[in-house]
């Protein structure tokens, strides 16, 4: 186990036996009677990851003394809604690795991977369905469709450089930040708890979302490939305009800015732009900014949780907030 | 318009209140702040189609005195979902045109596609999870999961000539006909209707259903384009083993059985294998048998109206499954 998934396994310990119910409740839905199906999702759990999201919604339950017999079945939902944008991301990214497992698209086909993905979906929403509580069902209904429309925003902004850091933001939390918010807002109001602390703690988990996503950004034109388990450079190939490079953009000359756009677009560069990218403009500079954006937020996550009782519920919310700015997978 | 959508308009009067009022529901639904979302489900409402699934929910609750206000809204729903497979059937079949109009993935991109078909179903499911019972919640997120593990298990079936036709038809209705069965059903129970129309409703429903994909798996064959609003040959192009074809292969020699698998498979024959099949054995025998067992199915679903009081929402029920059999669109 390496010193990260030592350190996430502390983090985490308050919430351990939720932890351990939720994977039996997410590897019993994801069976399917039908082999081919099992096949493939026997294969998506492969890429499980830190279940991060899970783990939120139960701690948040405890944190704020709210937890009930139905929160590791809630994270096991989150998670499934989780692994299905992962499924269909890594079409639309025409990814080939996954946390070092083969993308479903790869190993599959992109057919097989956006049914997959529809699957996961269904039965997440089927599972909500079953809840004694609504609530989950309607948050997560909504979270999802506002994470759609992130990702089309996404989409349509491609190869946008006059992006203002405010509209990355919004699409950035859109796409990332509302599931981390839902994830925490459940912990704190499924089925009925405060609503005070129910909107702290999704503000909470929105910011943590946020700073996940902007670390994300950086790791895709900073980190290395075989730490963070898939190539780097993938939203440069796919035109993404991310904070690092929006922030050097910004600052760079006529001359330069040429340069950096011609990177994005030119036809013959693929599997070839992030190093062209490095080439042209120095983006430390733009990495800086966007960690200290990330750390802002986190700060400011943490600072909402005085509103809760001490303890190892709420330290873990402290602990796995700052975790999100150390990552390196 | 038409003489096709002239008999429809009659069969579905004894709704036509219930229908107009989906029809504000679903513009309602898919009406997005993101213009990038608005353009996109605006382009989508251009092919709704004939809206037969949301006609039989509210067919089936007048049918069997169990409509209420909600019933439009279930219509709607329903009808999202079939909107969110159809996006994402294109994106799967690489289709250009949805009757008449271009598909999404032709217009915009495929990633575009996924993305649309997940915020559709998104959409339906948010509605769902506030509608005043959860039978449509858990009855939809159920068909939506069946309805995948239909269309994944078709995949793993391609070029598959030893297909049965109980293989067959199993596919054919887990990705078709269970939602045809769910809106029958919906309508006879939503929000609490007699178990016991229900269950002879949905089994109405799966029958239509199945002879549907039936005779669509026919069109595709021997349907003309013009006619039928989409290209046809698109299931021989992505080697989808139909009815007609099973049943022709099983009746030739293997010199012929092979020039059939050939056709499938042979590199170079793109956009030709259709006219290519045409020409190595003869499918009317094969369209003929399918059409015979799509009217069993159609006589068995309407005997089963026997059950339900005389009147015209049972009358349009009875009339709106002869004519899934005459379709040509």
């Amino acid at each position: 186990m390496s010193s990260t998934d030592q350190r996430l396994e502390r983090i985490v310990a308050p919430v351990k036996e939720g932890l351990s119910r939720m994977r039996e409740v997410l590897v019993g839905q994801i069976l399917e009677s039908s082999n081919a199906v099992s096949d493939m999702t026997g294969h998506v759990q492969r890429f499980r990851g830190k279940q991060l999201r899970g783990a939120l919604v139960l701690l948040s339950g405890d944190a704020t003394g709210n937890s009930t017999d139905e929160h590791p079945s809630v994270a096991a939902i989150v998670e499934m809604i989780h692994l299905a944008t992962l499924v269909h991301d890594d079409v639309l990214d025409g990814a080939r690795t996954r946390r070092r497992v083969a993308s479903v698209n790869q190993r599959w086909d992109n057919q097989t991977a956006v049914l997959l993905g529809d699957f996961l979906y269904a039965r997440a929403f089927a599972l909500s369905a079953d809840l004694s509580s609504r609530l989950a069902s309607r948050l997560l209904a909504e979270t999802t469709r506002r994470l759609c429309v992130g990702e089309i925003e996404q989409s349509t902004k491609r190869f946008d450089f006059e992006l203002t850091q405010a509209t990355y933001e919004s699409i950035a939390g859109a796409k990332t930040a509302t599931l981390y918010s839902a994830a925490c807002e459940l912990g704190a109001r499924y089925p009925g708890g405060r609503e005070d602390l129910g909107k702290e703690l999704a503000q909470f988990g929105y910011e943590i979302g946020l700073a996940f996503q902007i670390v994300d950004d950086c790791l895709d034109v900073v980190g290395d490939a075989e730490v963070v388990g898939k190539p780097v450079g993938n939203d440069v190939e796919d035109g993404k305009i991310t904070l690092p490079v929006l922030w050097t953009y910004a600052r760079a000359d006529e001359t330069r800015r040429a340069r950096m756009r011609d990177i994005y677009t030119t036809v013959g560069l693929e599997g070839r732009r992030l190093e062209g990218l490095k080439s042209v403009c120095d983006l430390q500079g733009g990495v800086e900014y966007s960690m200290e954006r990330a750390t802002e937020l986190v700060d400011r996550a943490r600072a909402r949780l005085g509103l809760l009782e001490a303890g190892p519920a709420r330290d873990g919310l402290a602990e796995l907030a700052a975790f999100v700015l150390e990552r390196r997978w």
